[in-house]
């Protein structure tokens, strides 16, 4: 069976989102199993995904790396991360150029966690030497957060580089990679991360239910007792999983079924190269043809990720978003809206399980519609 | 492709544990779809959804009363309700007779809110006049917080008779629901309960992913901004569903839309009340069963709910309950372990899609094991 035959006759439009996404229907039809969550096969599906997760970043037990899975949206993960991993009077370094840097700060706010900001406008990457700066300002800074994609724009951040200066003040280095990982290859131990968030409905074509975080054993034994819940305690979440294999809390066992089987996709389909590669195309083909129409991109291109595209709207007074997203819907095309601050956009995705010709569909989908509207562009 | 063919053969074990539970293969078919979060489609199920939960609790926005979604397991929603429903300096009287209700007293502590403990043994269901007297002598007490069916034992919690002391002293009262809701019969509003949670994945036969709150409007209006955390802000929550339907952060998909099935399938099979026959009849077909062969409940029968039974070890030496578990899973049975604190017990649920059958041939299952094992009851 071809990755592309379980597709049912009347099946769901194509989502162009930051997710939940379009998903294979074979990871959906791992859904179709009620397993005990204590029992024994659950158990080895945990081991399995928590092993593959390592193996996607490359990295190992052996090198000292460690996986956690969180029940929860991918924000409860940050939180979690937020809430767990910065010493008791610790103060954190937020790097933000978008909403969800912005979330950031304010899990740190409600929380009552000691924090400074480092703030850019949304179509500018973060500057080494800021960051730099910045933390010999504040040298009782502890921790150092960053996005890696921000959906907001869908600009990609230099994880690496900044990584660099935040280990050269022997910082906690915290990326929210969300929108990113299994698609974007970068090398983690070069980066220099201690710890990486990402959901389970993002790049690697799951559904959504829960997050995980890959992080470092050393940063992370230095945890026990940090956490500001119970809910959200890491180090608790990692030693329940070590000790035998379950989740304190019971986990989306149906949502986990589904992730290990799109995590065998993503393998079989090259890893994070093979699906980059996938991305990639559909990106090409959406910012050719969207430019062709007479569309603007919010981000420059040198800094766009192919990941996620904000697009300004026409001037033309005729353009009515609301409209434009109904008529692509009723053609059955789910677009997203935008989240930049300063600018009037929305967005497309070019992740889930979308191909090429799924995005040629909504580029012709868009001429019409743009025509039907009687927008210049 | 018919809408049963996924159907594989050989079928999963039927789950005899407080959950995740076996449900019906529609309820699990319904997530064979990819719907976008923020899309009409979508919103409109989780307005279904909300709606039904304040029918199933026969209470109504009319009366006073909203529900809340919140992503993550049922303790998840134990903890947005334990973090935000108190004032800063409120303090909680958690009363306790099992590992749930210790579960409260830890989130409570990891948060450091103030609280005093009301504490039973594991047999024995709370005393009204206790209650009384704890709150006569705490007067500091903002907020009231009992397990209804307290799945260490499946006792039956008087959640009436505590309400009316709670109510008196003029506390907000709130019940974790969780092994009971959907299939146990009480008066909402006689019980005089202010927020009420249980989960996707207990006795309305959904699968696990996120939990729900049911809450007295008069008493949320006074939480706005109490929250301790961003993801657990069941006010902000709320705002957000109220608003435009949406979740604040990712929901899961496609766990709501299982679960939106499932309430109709409680519907269908007569809501509680009928529920609670099937519930009643799997627990009296078991309950004789394992006296017939000699064991013994932990709790009184008076005291007894029919949600979830602990059963002592027998005594001979024989009986090694991991022996037991192995045997029984092997010939398609899963059970669950104990988890009293003063007893070897093992328990047997009644809960999710199980009937009277089931529960014989569990019964006809573990004769033959303890025949096998050579245990003498």
């Amino acid at each position: 069976m071809s990755a592309r035959t379980p597709i049912p006759v009347g099946s769901d439009k194509p989502l162009f989102t930051p997710g939940p996404l379009t998903t294979s229907m074979i990871v959906k039809q791992a859904m179709l199993r009620d397993l005990g969550s204590r029992d024994i096969e659950f158990i080895s599906a945990v081991k399995e995904i928590r092993e593959m997760l390592l193996t996607l970043a490359s990295v190992s037990k052996e090198k000292g790396y460690e996986t956690i899975l969180m029940q929860g949206s991918g924000t409860f993960g940050i939180e979690a991360v937020m809430t767990c991993t910065g010493p008791v009077n610790g103060k954190w370094l937020i790097i933000i150029n978008g909403a969800y840097g912005d979330r950031i700060a304010k899990i740190a706010a409600v929380n009552k966690i000691g924090y400074e900001i480092l703030k850019y406008s949304e179509e500018t990457v973060p500057n080494p030497a800021d960051v730099e700066r910045k933390l010999a300002e504040y040298p009782a800074v502890t921790n150092v957060v960053m996005v890696h994609c921000e959906t907001t724009t869908g600009i990609m951040n230099p994880i690496e580089e900044i990584g660099r200066v935040v280990k050269n003040h022997n910082k906690i280095y915290f990326i929210d990679s969300m929108s990113a990982f299994g698609a974007v290859p970068f090398d983690f131990e070069a980066c220099q991360i201690d710890y990486l968030v990402s959901s389970a409905n993002k790049c690697i074509e799951g559904v959504p239910g829960f997050s995980f975080v890959i992080c470092k054993r050393d940063a992370l034994l230095q945890t026990e007792g940090w956490s500001r819940t119970l809910s959200f305690d890491l180090f608790a979440q990692w030693q329940g999983l070590e000790k035998d294999g379950q989740f304190r809390f019971t986990p989306p066992t149906h949502t986990l079924l589904a992730f290990r089987q799109a995590l065998h996709e993503l393998f079989q389909e090259g890893g994070v190269e093979g699906r980059a590669a996938r991305y990639k195309a559909n990106y090409q083909v959406l910012v050719a043809g969207m430019r062709q129409l007479g569309f603007k991109e919010y981000v420059p291109a040198d800094l766009q990720g192919y990941i996620i595209t904000s697009f300004r709207y026409p001037h033309d007074s005729k353009f009515d978003f609301d409209e434009f997203y109904a008529r692509l819907n009723a053609m059955g095309f789910v677009i997203y809206p935008g989240k930049v601050s300063n600018a009037d956009c929305f967005r497309i995705g070019n992740i889930g399980r979308i191909f090429e010709s799924d995005v040629s569909a909504l580029l012709r989908a868009i001429k019409a519609t743009i025509k039907g509207m009687g927008v210049e562009l």
